[in-house]
């Protein structure tokens, strides 16, 4: 049986388009659309899938709340990969609409959000309506009898369901990206590449203030930069929260490992979510002394003095 | 005229009860209703309204992020007053309907995902239904022929809409709070109580790794301890975020005013949110050397060293 | 042959008392004077003694440079031993003599600092000399025909030469503490015994600001205390130091091997100088998350992690 | 009458040399050379000098503890300008003496340290004696009948003295400087020159673990660059130190005023000790956010939110 490759559908999401453009797994392998995160996280923690793609974050939206509450609260999965993707926009409808004609526009409440100022410039008469995603949208609009005009949504949902692109890159921030993660089971993490992303959750022990500062200076005397940080509420009460951090480097370099060592005592939990290569390809500037052959030539030394050598 | 105070509606909301608990202006105050968060901030920011209440965070569910953008984003306002409300959802029905006698269910999806727990236990073999708010599915349930049962939703909402509590506090975190805020045009401050927060957000000059560290140092070198922190993407690109925060005292108390002048001259932007009395009356325990008239003193004592006294 | 323990000469010096309550060694230990702390240090650089006592630092006059100096930057040497004696001054002379029949009194020009007050209430008449320490004044005053009158020295001293306390107690500092150490060829560290003191120099790295701040970091995230910290120049320009340390535990502490190893990395030199015994029974009160089993566990659990185990 | 300065004598010490290199007051100052630097200090305090040039530091043989004790627990004084001086030893005979003549050397034990080198390859055979300053050995020398044949000493002291230099150059450290500070009696600090310096004392609280990071970290948050930091003892017990800081700045800038400010909150002492020129002219590259400018303008920005305007 070919392997399965779950992810958040329907067809057409831009979580497929992320799929499709990491495309793991052997050439045979199948995507297959879940409804929600929760359904593709499940399906992997279940071994229905051999992985599972889902949204994390959006640079206009933030984080994906549903993908980071299962990473942090559900069964362990592991990140082994992200994907980038710029988010495009188009107004997609039946072949041979013109942008004249369109009077009902339907997409999800995000999408409307990322292009008011496309559609109160082009189509300032157009009536707008929601769907649970883009693609559910474009799905609508493809149906016989539709009672929508248009749908925003990804390139690949026109494919999918039949429909041209009317008008493309018509969202109002240009540069709006996705970041999406490939999980899997837990498995020993790859190697490093050089230009990795470590993830983790770190639960803060009794909430005392400084808590978050303690943990910004076990990365910090270790030369970790972060990339990414954001609280979680915990769900136990107002004021106690989880931190859902991004670090670069590997678990597999001495430095990353000693600071997370360093959370692991200092925090109440700590939950590694994997140690994967960038999307970006961005590689840290080590600060000097934080080498893993520093680290190697520090143990020595400590040898050496233990040992009464000098 | 009497005074109009704006919530985000429907009537019904946990929102509007947070307004009438806090009771805010005169006696014939009119409390209105307006759709999305956006709407009841550009009433005031209009003068069309004295001040709104809008929900900020919820222990489960996190931050709104559509209050926090608006706040970061939009015309400047300030938070006057917090309220802190246990968040107790109730099954509504038409009055005489029995538990067994309701098949479908509908709510908001954060509250379907709050009471899933109790669903499972209690109405097994019910399909659930969502809506735009607590309150709009009240609403729906009170509608004559209406296809829906029951609906699960704030106290306030079977009130305004005629419906029975078929079972109350049915929510699997009984502990759930949400914080609410009522925001009014730019003002100056009220007096510190002792008990104050003091909302902010800061934007990070050119990301440089480290950047957070120094934020919380600026916090942690003069005593204030912060309540959250929450990053928000500021929509140019993966990796730009600016830090919503909130810390404890009052921006008229000179610790509090020191260190907000000091992220005010390492952040790119700041903008500040407020300080006001605490819903919980948690007052901060002072750290020596962080009074007001511990400033007063060393003050004086700088003053004396550039005279040249001793 | 029997064992020989180096200290500061001449016979009679408060280091000899120093040694002889510690009292290393075998019963038939042969405690040598030497001239000088290099001439200690030297002694057992070159085999001819088993270990040196020498003084490291006093409670009033603070550093001995002869001995720091030596340490940084001699041949490397280490402390086994630390023994901190309250510095008694006594008022010696020939058996018989009577305070009042006291002129000129002769002693170490710390201990005359030192006994000021009391030289000015109690022989207000006197003259005052100086000798290269306190013995050699005894000595001084014990020689027949002698042109001094009496010595203050400490009390060992007198019964090396032969002379009777005139006073005790004569310090203005009733609680001055002068701190020896007993040095070694370097040698595998003892076992801790859970209230250690281990000592180092740390030299940093081309002096930029910030560096201290740096290294005292690497202790303090570790949750290591220092107990004292003196900066020395290097001797190759003003504004270049190195730091002389005393920290809280012991190299065999994981913890504090931890802190050491990031001392070694960021800095440009580092020079383990031993753990050993406080003289004082001071135990460290651990911070969560500091005690060796937490590295340990903490080692676990990253070893399941890179493993794949959760 | 004219103006008296006092400096650490006798007549022809590095400390003249220095004093006349400053050459402060008017052309008719008078130069009045006093025995010990206690004496130097008193004679200002009584208003007897106008001011007073002492040794600070050495860059070899490290703080010179006789200036920093008094500084540090005397009446108060303050530092009023700097003088950098390299330590240029000279061998100093009477005129016509050869260097195979000289058998007998005389100087100062530092200098003795300093020389070694030189005098172990040059005068192998020669005898060393010491004497209470450099000044005083060449002035021994220079005295009919004189039992030595030459002094170490700097090359004034040649002048003072009658003597000729045999040998010029003769430390074994080329670079060594000595530091010296003029001190007056308190008055108002002098404008800034956007190159200056500014000394005090702090004394910790309690003594708890983590003083010194805290008092480093008052500085480090307002940008402000330490250029020397030593400890001495407090005279009351082992483990009790104050911290003699030099910063970069000026007190009379915000950010050197915000942080001694914050100093003098935290600790239980802080002793201003004067803010002057450096002598080597070095400006410290600005962080940003922590000019004079900054500062005004976050004022203006905190008057802006306290006052409602945005």
């Amino acid at each position: 049986m070919s392997q399965r490759y779950a992810y958040l559908g329907p067809e057409g999401t831009f979580t497929e388009a992320a799929l499709r453009e990491h495309a793991p797994g052997p050439a045979d392998a199948r995507f297959v659309p879940m409804t929600g995160v929760a359904a593709v996280l499940d399906a992997v923690r279940a071994g229905d899938a051999e992985a599972g793609m889902v949204p994390l974050e959006n640079s206009v939206e933030g984080g994906v709340n549903a993908t980071i509450d299962e990473l942090v609260n559900g069964e362990p999965l592991q990140i082994t990969a992200e994907v980038a993707l710029p988010v495009e926009f188009s107004l997609l409808a039946a072949p041979g609409t013109r942008l004249a004609d369109i009077k009902r526009v339907v997409t999800h409440p995000h999408a409307l959000a990322q292009c008011r100022g496309w559609l109160r410039a082009e189509l300032p008469e157009a009536q707008t309506f929601t769907a649970a995603s883009t693609a559910a949208a474009a799905h609508l609009v493809a149906e016989p009898g539709s009672s929508y005009d248009a749908a925003i949504a990804a390139r690949i949902a026109g494919e999918r369901y039949g429909l041209a692109a009317v008008a493309v890159g018509i969202g109002d921030h240009r540069d709006a990206v996705t970041r999406f993660v490939l999980v899997r089971r837990p498995e020993p993490p790859g190697e490093p590449t050089g230009a990795d992303r470590t993830s983790l959750v770190a639960f803060i022990r009794d909430d005392h203030p400084g808590a978050l500062l303690e943990i910004l200076s076990e990365f910090a005397v270790r030369g970790v930069n972060l990339t990414r940080i954001e609280s979680r509420p915990t769900g136990h009460g107002l004021g106690r929260y989880c931190f859902c951090i991004d670090a670069e480097g590997h678990v597999r370099e001495a430095r990353v490992a000693e600071a997370l060592m360093g959370l692991r005592r200092i925090c109440s939990g700590l939950r590694f979510l994997g140690s994967y290569p960038r999307a970006d390809g961005g590689r840290p500037e080590l600060r000097p002394g934080t080498s893993d052959a520093d680290y190697t030539s520090a143990e020595s030394w400590l040898s050496a003095v233990r040992e009464g050598r000098r």
